[in-house]
């Protein structure tokens, strides 16, 4: 696993209030707006930032998983490191389990956008989504495109 | 304040755990390690993460905004923006706080790394630190230096 970030995604109670606060309050340009369900924002080069309406944000991780901030597992926060193949998912979640992270879901289609994925948390809780997202691709000058 | 990211920063129980995993076990590189304090990586073009001890964390926040975790204001986690001097950091906060956010810490001088910094929170708690940081530079390839 190299040493990079792709999505930095947030469980968001209240997706119309974060819609108002970063869209019309700082004027972002959302890379993509899908009502009720999730914003994407660019943030860095070649970096998103996901405001994620908490159910889905459960769902997307499947069952058992608890919920954000429950202390059960989710924290509520979410680091993507995207990889080229499925099979790079498998392979890096099981290098991730072999240094110690902890598999919260393993490898498996998800429920939206797409993607193939499994998360993991590390050592003190911080979870790492590791996805093959066949939607996402970064141009050379680091622009993110979606979908 | 324009769509940026400079640091995703969590506030971690075991540093040395964290350092454990990430370094030895991932094979990442620190762009600065400060043993009991913080461990900086670089994760995307100008983007960095760091893995902030937890009660450090907590001073840099200042005297009353709760604990990581305990639901008193701060989450664990810090977006932070950084501007280019200390009254930028003072129009931010200001121009934040009229579109809806909520002032954690007014904008004042940090304990660590010579910041001048001011923390937010969004409408659904996300935490933004908005700060100038004499130490932290991007160059045209997007690499940060810091201190």
């Amino acid at each position: 696993m190299d040493q990079s970030l792709s999505f930095i995604t947030f469980a968001t109670a209240d997706l119309d209030a974060a819609r108002t606060f970063y869209r019309d309050g700082l004027g972002w340009e959302p890379l993509l707006d899908v009502p009720d369900e999730i914003i994407f924002f660019q943030v860095a080069p070649a970096l998103v930032l996901g405001l994620f309406e908490q159910e889905k944000f459960r769902q997307d991780l499947g069952s058992g998983s608890g919920s954000p901030g429950d202390g059960a597992g989710v924290s509520g926060v979410t680091l993507s490191h995207n990889v080229s193949s499925p099979a790079d998912v498998d392979a890096t979640v099981r290098h991730l389990e072999s240094i110690g992270a902890t598999v919260l879901l393993p490898p498996q289609p998800g429920p939206f956008g797409g993607v193939y994925h499994g998360h993991v948390v590390d050592p003190n809780g911080i979870g790492w989504e590791i996805a093959h997202n066949p939607g996402w691709h970064v141009t050379e000058d680091g622009d993110v495109l979606l979908g």
